[in-house]
C-alpha cells in the first residue's frame, strides 16, 4: 500500500488549483511551460495543503523509479549454485548502486513464473531490465520491448543482430575470439587430434566457442566433438564419449571450466595424465573453480563481473539517451575481449 | 515507463463521466456503493473510450501488486555464500509461486543502499515484506512499519516481544530449545567438560542458543564459552582459544555448522580424535556443510527452507486478513521445532 496515504497528494494539490496533475507535476518540478498565475495558484495549492513530492510523484514526473529488474530465467537452484550469477550480479549492483538505482531481483523458475515476471516488469515498476535467458527463448524480451521497457540482455541473443525489428542491446564477450586463442594455444604446444567439449547448442555462445574452435580446425572429424551441458556431470560424460571414439585424442577444448573439471575427473580415473598425454582448456576463468582444479586449469578468461557492471551501464546510457533531446539516439551492443590464462592443464 | 502510456486511463475515465478516480475504481470492480445513475455513468464512459483496468489499476482498487519484496541486509557476497539464504529463498518462492505473487529480490550492500531499498519498499512497488536483517539494526523494519507495509522478519528481532510498537511477525526455529537438546545429547554420552563456540552475540539466535547451553549447564565458567562469527575460520579460531584456556575439555556445541566445520579442522591439525576426544555437535543440519565433513557432524535440525515457506505463508494471511472484513485481526509470530540429528561426531 503507498506510504503516502494519508500525506496530501499530487492528486489533491490539482484539486486543490483547479488544474492538471501534468501541470502540478511541472510547477513542482522548476514550473517550465506553465503560465506565470497559473503556477502562483499550484504553489498556493501547494503551500496550504503541505504536499510534499514524494517518489511516486518524482516517477510521475521523470519516469524513473530509480530501480532496475534483473530478470534471470533459470532455474533458482542454478542461480545459487553457479559462481556466474553471483559474479555478474556483484558487477551489475556496483554500478548501479554508484548511480543510486535499486537492484531489484527478480528470479524465475517455471513458465507460469515467468508470465508473472512479465507483469511486474511491464506494470512501471522498474525503469529497465536485464533479463538473463541463456536458452533459445526470446519472451521476456519480446514482452518487454513491446512494453517499451528498455531492456539489455546478458549474452548474444539467439536471434540474429540483422532482424531490426528484434534488435536488442546486450554485452557478451568475445567468445568466438576467445575459442580460436584457446585451439591456437594447443596446436602450438604441438597437439594435433583435438577435441571440443561444446555447451549446449541452443545457447548462443556455445555455438560461438564452436565456431571459434571450427574456424582454426576446419577439419575436424565430427567425432572430436561432443556436446555437453555446462555441468561438471555433462563434461564427464562428453569426456567418456570423446575417448571411445577417438582413444589417442592428445587434446581437449572445453567450452567452460566447469565442464573441463568433469573432464579432467574422468581423464584421472582412467589414468590419463594432464598434460603430459591430454592437454586440458576450459573457457571462464570462474575463479572458485579453474584455480582449484587438479591440475590448475588453462582457460580462456572473461571478465564476469566487468560484463554486469556494462550491462547495467548501458542500460544506464539507454535511460538517459531517452530522456534527453534526441530520444532516438542508440546505445550499441558491447563485446568484451577475452585472454588467454595459462596455469598447468595445457 | 508505465505499458499503459496510450491506452485510456483511469483517469481519462473519470474525466469523462465527471466522477472521481475512486468512483471508477469501485464500478469497474463491482460498483459496491456507487449510485445506479453514476454507475451507468461511469460504465458508459469505460465503454466509449475503450477502457481496460490494467495491472496498475487492479493495483489501485485491490491495494495488491501481487509483488512480495525479500530484503536481505547482509553483504552480497553472505549472501551468495551462505547456503542459509538459497534454502529459504526457495521456500519462500515456493509458497509465494503457489499464491501466483512475484519474488523481488532486494539486495544491500552498505547503509547507503539500505536507504534506497527502503524507498523502493515505501513507494508502493510490492505489498509486503519478508527481511533477513542478522543484526542488530532495525531499520529497515522500522522504515516498511511506519510506511504501513506488512512485515514479516526471519529470525526472532532484537527487540522483545513485549514492545507493542514495535510488534513485528517473524519466524524463528526453537534456538533455545534445539540448544539445550545438543548439550543433553552431550551429557548423555557421558561428556562432563562442554564448551561452547557461540555465534556473534549482537544476533538473537547466537543469544537464544547460548541461553539454551547455559539452562543445561548454568554453572559453565566462562572459560568454555567463546564467541565465533558463523564462518568456518571463527569457529576454527574460537576452538584454538577453548582449547588453549580447557586443554582437556571433552566436548564443543558450536551454534552453527559452518562454525563446526571450522572447529574440526582445528582439532585434527591438532590430532584430538572426533568424537573419541572430543565430541562435536553443530546446529542447522546445513546440509551442504553438515554431511560432508570429516566425521560427519552430529547436529540439532531447523528446517530452513519450510521456514522461508512459512515467512511468506505468515505474510500473504497478514494481507488477507488485513483486505477481510476485519482489518485489525492479527496473525501470530511462528516458532518452528528443532530434532537431534546424529551422525558420527558426537
Amino acid at each position: 500500500m503507498p506510504p503516502a496515504a494519508s500525506r496530501p497528494t499530487l492528486e489533491a494539490v490539482a484539486a486543490r488549483a483547479g488544474v492538471s496533475r501534468a501541470t502540478v507535476s511541472r510547477v513542482v518540478n522548476g514550473g517550465a511551460g506553465v503560465r506565470g498565475p497559473l503556477a502562483a495558484r499550484v504553489r498556493a495549492a501547494v503551500e496550504e495543503l503541505g504536499y510534499v513530492p514524494n517518489q511516486a510523484a518524482r516517477t510521475l514526473v521523470t519516469r524513473r523509479n530509480g530501480a532496475i529488474a534483473v530478470v534471470v530465467a533459470e532455474p533458482q537452484s542454478r542461480f545459487f549454485s553457479d559462481p556466474f550469477f553471483a559474479q555478474q550480479v556483484r558487477g551489475i549492483s556496483r554500478e548501479l548502486s554508484a548511480h543510486d538505482n535499486q537492484l531489484v531481483l527478480l528470479l524465475t523458475g517455471g513458465p507460469a513464473d515467468r508470465e508473472r515476471v512479465g507483469r511486474f516488469l511491464t506494470s512501471g515498476h522498474v525503469d529497465g531490465a536485464l533479463i538473463f535467458s541463456l536458452h533459445a527463448d526470446d519472451s521476456l524480451p519480446v514482452l518487454a520491448r513491446k512494453a517499451g521497457v528498455p531492456t539489455v540482455i546478458g549474452g548474444r541473443p539467439t536471434w540474429p543482430d540483422t532482424d531490426a525489428r528484434r534488435r536488442t542491446l546486450y554485452v557478451d564477450c568475445d567468445n568466438r575470439g576467445g575459442a580460436r586463442d584457446a585451439v591456437r594455444h594447443l596446436l602450438g604446444l604441438g597437439r594435433r587430434r583435438i577435441a571440443h567439449i561444446a555447451g549446449p547448442l541452443d545457447q548462443p555462445a556455445s555455438v560461438d566457442r564452436l565456431d571459434g574452435f571450427r574456424d582454426v580446425l576446419p577439419d575436424t572429424p565430427a567425432a572430436l566433438v561432443a556436446e555437453g551441458d555446462f555441468t561438471p556431470e555433462g563434461g564427464a560424460r562428453a569426456m567418456e564419449a570423446l575417448l571411445e571414439r577417438v582413444p589417442d585424442l592428445d587434446a581437449v577444448f572445453a567450452a567452460s571450466d566447469v565442464m573441463a573439471s568433469g573432464a579432467l575427473r574422468v581423464l584421472r580415473t582412467r589414468g590419463r595424465r594432464v598434460p603430459d598425454d591430454i592437454a586440458v582448456i576450459g573457457f571462464d576463468d570462474m575463479v572458485s573453480v579453474a584455480e582449484w582444479t587438479d591440475p590448475p586449469l588453462t582457460t580462456i578468461r572473461q571478465d564476469i563481473e566487468e560484463m554486469g557492471r556494462l550491462m547495467a551501464q548501458l542500460l544506464l546510457r539507454t535511460l538517459e539517451l531517452q530522456a534527453g533531446p534526441d530520444g532516438t539516439a542508440a546505445a550499441s551492443p558491447i563485446i568484451t575481449p577475452t585472454r588467454l590464462v595459462v596455469r598447468a592443464s595445457a
